[in-house]
C-alpha cells in the first residue's frame, strides 16, 4: 500500500493552492478545447507552443512577429490568427512553427501549474498514451482541471476520472481525495456514451450555440494521437 | 421553461464568489457534522445558535458567559463546552438555551453566505422538510457545500444532489451548472447505499479514526427531523 503513488484530481484552478507542492507531475486538462487543440497541434508537427495567461501577453508576442492564437468566451479574440479550435492547428503552414496561445481557461491553468516539477497536457485525445507514460514514472500525479471561468466542469472531470481509473487499474496508484473518487464515479457512469452524457453540460451547450459541433466531436474522441505535450522552460514541446 | 427557478450547487466556500448575488436562498450544507448537529440542536429545543467563523470569536462569547461549542480537525477544541457531535446537542439542559458554535468548515460556510437574502441550514437529517419548504418559495436556490478544508467532499455533494433531484422532480426547478448536474449524478449512484458509498470518503475515514461511527450513522440518516434552521440577524433560529 505505502509504495503506491497518488493519482488525484483538482476540479478548478482556484483550488490548486490546496494541492500544490505535493505532486511531482501535474496533468493540465481542458478538454473543450485548449488541451485537445494543443495535442492536435503537436500531432500535426507544430514545434512548440508558448502558453500565456493574458491577452496583453499574447499581444506582446504578436508585436514581436509570432503567430498567436487567442480565445475568450469560446470565440477568437479580434486581431488574432486563430482561437482554440483543434482544426485551426492542422494547417500545413504551421508544421515546424512556434506559436503562442492564450485561452479562457486552459492556458490559465497551465500558468498556475507552471511551478510543478513536471507539467504535461492531457485530453481525451491522448489519454491512453498519457496514462501509459504516467504509469511508468513512479511519481505522484495531480490532474488539474481547467474548469469554465473558475467553476467546475463535467468534461475535464470525466477525463481526469478516466486517468484515475486507468492508473488505479494498473495497481500502482491509489486515490484518496473525495474529488478523485467523484471524478472516477462520474467517468464510470459517463464512459459508455460521453457525447450523450455531456449533452447536459452547460459548456457543450455554449459551444453548440457557436456552431462548434465538429470541434466538440473531435475533442470528445479518445486516442486520436499518442503525443504528450510537456512544459519545458515556459514552452510546450512534444515529449 | 423561463418560469422555472434554478437549483444549483457550489462545491466549496472558495467558489462561492463565482455564484454569489444570483440566488435568493442559500442552503448551507455540512453533513459531517456541523449542519446535522445544528438540525439536531433545534430538534432538541435549543432556542438559537450563533455561528462564528473563528476560535477567537468563540472565546469572546465564552468570556461573556455563553455556552460555546468549537470543533477543529474533527475534535473539540480544548477549553470549550462541546464540539459538533449531534449527540452533544441532545442534552436536557440545552433546551431553550442560546449557544455559540464554531466548526472547521460549516460555520465558515455560514459566515461566507451570510450576505444572501435568505440562508437556511441543510443536512440529510432534514432533507424532505427542507425540500418541501424550498419547493413553495418560488426562488432561485444555491446549495453551498462546506467541503473539507476548502476542498470538495462527497457527503455534502450527495446531499446537495439529493436536493436538486427532489426540486427538479417537482417540475418547478431546473439546474444549469455542471456542478449541479454532477452532484445529481453522484447522488443518484450513491443513494441506494449512502453509508457504503461514503466508505471511500476520506472524511469518513478521518471520523472513523476518531471513533465517531455513531455520529456518522446519525448524520447519514435522512429525515430525523422536520426543523429548518434559518439565519436571522446573525443567529440561527427555527423557521
Amino acid at each position: 500500500m505505502e509504495d503506491r503513488k497518488h493519482i488525484e484530481v483538482c476540479f478548478t484552478p482556484g483550488e490548486y493552492e490546496y494541492f500544490k507542492g505535493e505532486y511531482d507531475i501535474v496533468v493540465v486538462i481542458d478538454v473543450l478545447r485548449a488541451t485537445s487543440a494543443i495535442c492536435a497541434a503537436f500531432d500535426n508537427g507544430i514545434k512548440s507552443i508558448i502558453p500565456v495567461a493574458t491577452i496583453d501577453e499574447a499581444r506582446e508576442y504578436q508585436k514581436k512577429g509570432f503567430l498567436v492564437g487567442a480565445e475568450r468566451q469560446g470565440q477568437i479574440v479580434e486581431g488574432f490568427d486563430f482561437g482554440n479550435s483543434p482544426y485551426s492547428y492542422m494547417k500545413e503552414e504551421l508544421k515546424g512553427q512556434e506559436v503562442v496561445l492564450s485561452t479562457t481557461n486552459g492556458t490559465k491553468a497551465l500558468s498556475i501549474a507552471a511551478d510543478a516539477p513536471t507539467v504535461v497536457v492531457g485530453a481525451l485525445n491522448n489519454i491512453d498514451a498519457l496514462c501509459e507514460w504516467l504509469s511508468v514514472q513512479d511519481k505522484n500525479v495531480l490532474c488539474l482541471c481547467s474548469g469554465w471561468q473558475d467553476k467546475f466542469n463535467l468534461e475535464d472531470t470525466i477525463c481526469a476520472g478516466a486517468i484515475c481509473d486507468q492508473l488505479i487499474s494498473s495497481g500502482n496508484f491509489v486515490s484518496d481525495e473525495d474529488s478523485s473518487i467523484a471524478a472516477k464515479y462520474l467517468y464510470l457512469s459517463a464512459w459508455e456514451n460521453p457525447l450523450g452524457y455531456l449533452k447536459s453540460s452547460s459548456h457543450r451547450r455554449r459551444l453548440k450555440n457557436l456552431n462548434l459541433n465538429e470541434d466538440i466531436k473531435y475533442c470528445l474522441t479518445p486516442n486520436k494521437t499518442k503525443v504528450i505535450p510537456i512544459l519545458k522552460d515556459g514552452k510546450l514541446v512534444k515529449l
